[in-house]
């Protein structure tokens, strides 16, 4: 099981990379990790950083993909960057996840091309952890990928949230919500209204109905599904409460939760294998927690048994 | 210019109402209130807490709307409930501004049927403050009258959001934002894509751009606009934060500023006349400042202005 890193995207890369990678080592010092990038780069820092060599393979990409490029150009122009190479391994089955804090179109874009979605998807999706007030965790999507979405779309993103809190958040048959603008069955926008009858007909999650914006952060539910224009909002109003409780002087445990470096990265779902999205801001915690994920989507099979739960029925 | 309130709406009403009016004469003994209720269940409660009658009207409403009754069916079958009858006064002029803590869909229907929206309104508007980290406060809506929204409808709410920014808020010049997934011009969903070009050529307005999630609390703008279904989600969220300090034990004034209580209600924008609709929850406080910002809106004729801005142009 060998876990891919594009140790050339981001705002701090290589740096904060290689110093996330040294941090995963000493976590897990057996698990091997490829690294993609430019290795004249890369040497000195991981010698500086003293990161041994044992386990890892050293994937020479002499290209990067810049974060504001066009994903698509980007990554036909340049295939010796590191996430068209990366891409190209994950494709041929030599790495087992792959993942970067660089341009999240080229990763998707990347995604969409290399691997397939899982029989039955129509469409993948990303998702994220939202810190619940009693301790646990909420899982939050799609954050972002389907800016507009239809009802079965938003019907397949419960399953797949479902899997997703069951296997890796250890939660037990995970309750679902709509999010919506009131508690009734018949409140909402187009896309709620005709959602909500087929997460209530659908025998494959625990739905429990709305779930209002005052509720998202208490998290009423498990599993929370919406569009992705509303999600990514949600999403980085939450992220931003990190920094406000910062700027506050306030220094919590919960609003401590909101640092998004605590999740490594976003996920994307329903898609053959673990590719992990990270934030363009992401620094070594980030780094760490984004190899932990993959290494833990990877043993745990989550997207075996996703697709296993999305099979079409016969 | 008399104030007219629903004493029987709302969850704590009419003790609360009553002792808002209480706080509010305190405040303003000079300016004369309509109060529709029960007189057999008013004056009692006036009495008690000792509110001076000398500017005050009661109109007997021996009916009442209840929280979750069918908006349009109860206004219809219950024409001597408080809402209806406050309603008829501010449709012919009797009083200058109404506003309620009770059903909120019986006040939205009880406008669209009792008063006009501004000639040239596609679709009237409710909005509310957010509080900036930086001390000031920005204006967000549509924040749940309209869940689907076109972007002429956005583009709309724009420019009632700007009037009411610089009137009620004192803001010279607010600065406009589209609430969006990313800064660029060319993100979103179908609808922010339509609609930034909208507001760019909106000569109105003084548009900035997006304003993601992040943002929203930061205040970026002035003035924020979204289709109402996303509003609400995020408004509710907002007003969340005040409960999530509060169980964090965190007393700090940026996060006391989330009390909705502060801002007393949503006015209704783009109809004719002030009305306000308050939270189910409303006590005191919110009640006092309900009325306060009734007569601010009366008194700085906001509609008035909001009319000049909407009037269609030759």
């Amino acid at each position: 099981m060998l876990i891919g890193i594009d140790m050339m995207g981001g705002d701090y890369a290589p740096a904060q990379a290689v110093k996330g990678v040294k941090a995963f080592q000493e976590r897990f010092p057996l698990i091997p990790l490829c690294l993609f990038g430019a290795e004249s780069v890369l040497l000195p820092l991981l010698q500086q950083d003293q990161v041994s060599l044992e386990h890892i393979t050293i994937v020479h990409a002499p290209d990067q993909i810049g974060m504001h490029e066009h994903p698509t150009r980007a990554l036909k122009e340049k295939p010796q960057s590191s996430i068209a190479i990366g891409f190209g391994w994950l494709s041929q089955g030599k790495i087992a996840a792959f993942m970067s804090a660089g341009n999240t179109g080229a990763m998707l874009v990347g995604t969409h091309f290399s691997i397939k979605p899982l029989e039955g998807v129509i469409r993948p999706t990303i998702s994220t952890i939202i810190p619940k007030i009693d301790g646990g965790t909420a899982l939050l999507l799609d954050v972002g990928l389907n800016a507009d979405c239809k009802p079965e779309h938003l019907n397949q993103f419960a399953i797949m949230g479902s899997v997703y809190a069951n296997v890796m958040l250890g939660i037990e048959n995970p309750t679902v919500g709509l999010i919506n603008v009131g508690e009734e069955e018949t409140k909402g926008n187009a896309l709620t209204q005709a959602t909500y009858p087929l997460l209530k007909e659908n025998k494959l999650i625990h739905f429990i109905g709305n779930v209002e914006g005052r509720d998202i952060l208490t998290g009423k539910a498990n599993v929370m599904v919406c569009d992705g224009y509303t999600g990514n909002i949600v999403l980085k109003m939450a992220e931003s409460l990190f920094d406000i409780a910062t700027h506050q002087q306030i220094d919590t445990p919960y609003f401590g939760r909101f640092n998004f470096e605590n999740y490594g990265g976003t996920p994307v779902l329903g898609v053959s294998k673990p590719v992990i999205i990270g934030h363009g801001i992401s620094g070594e915690k980030a780094f760490m927690n984004m190899l932990c994920l993959a290494k833990d989507m990877a043993e745990k099979q989550v997207m075996q048994k996703m697709s296993i739960a999305l099979r079409p029925q016969a």
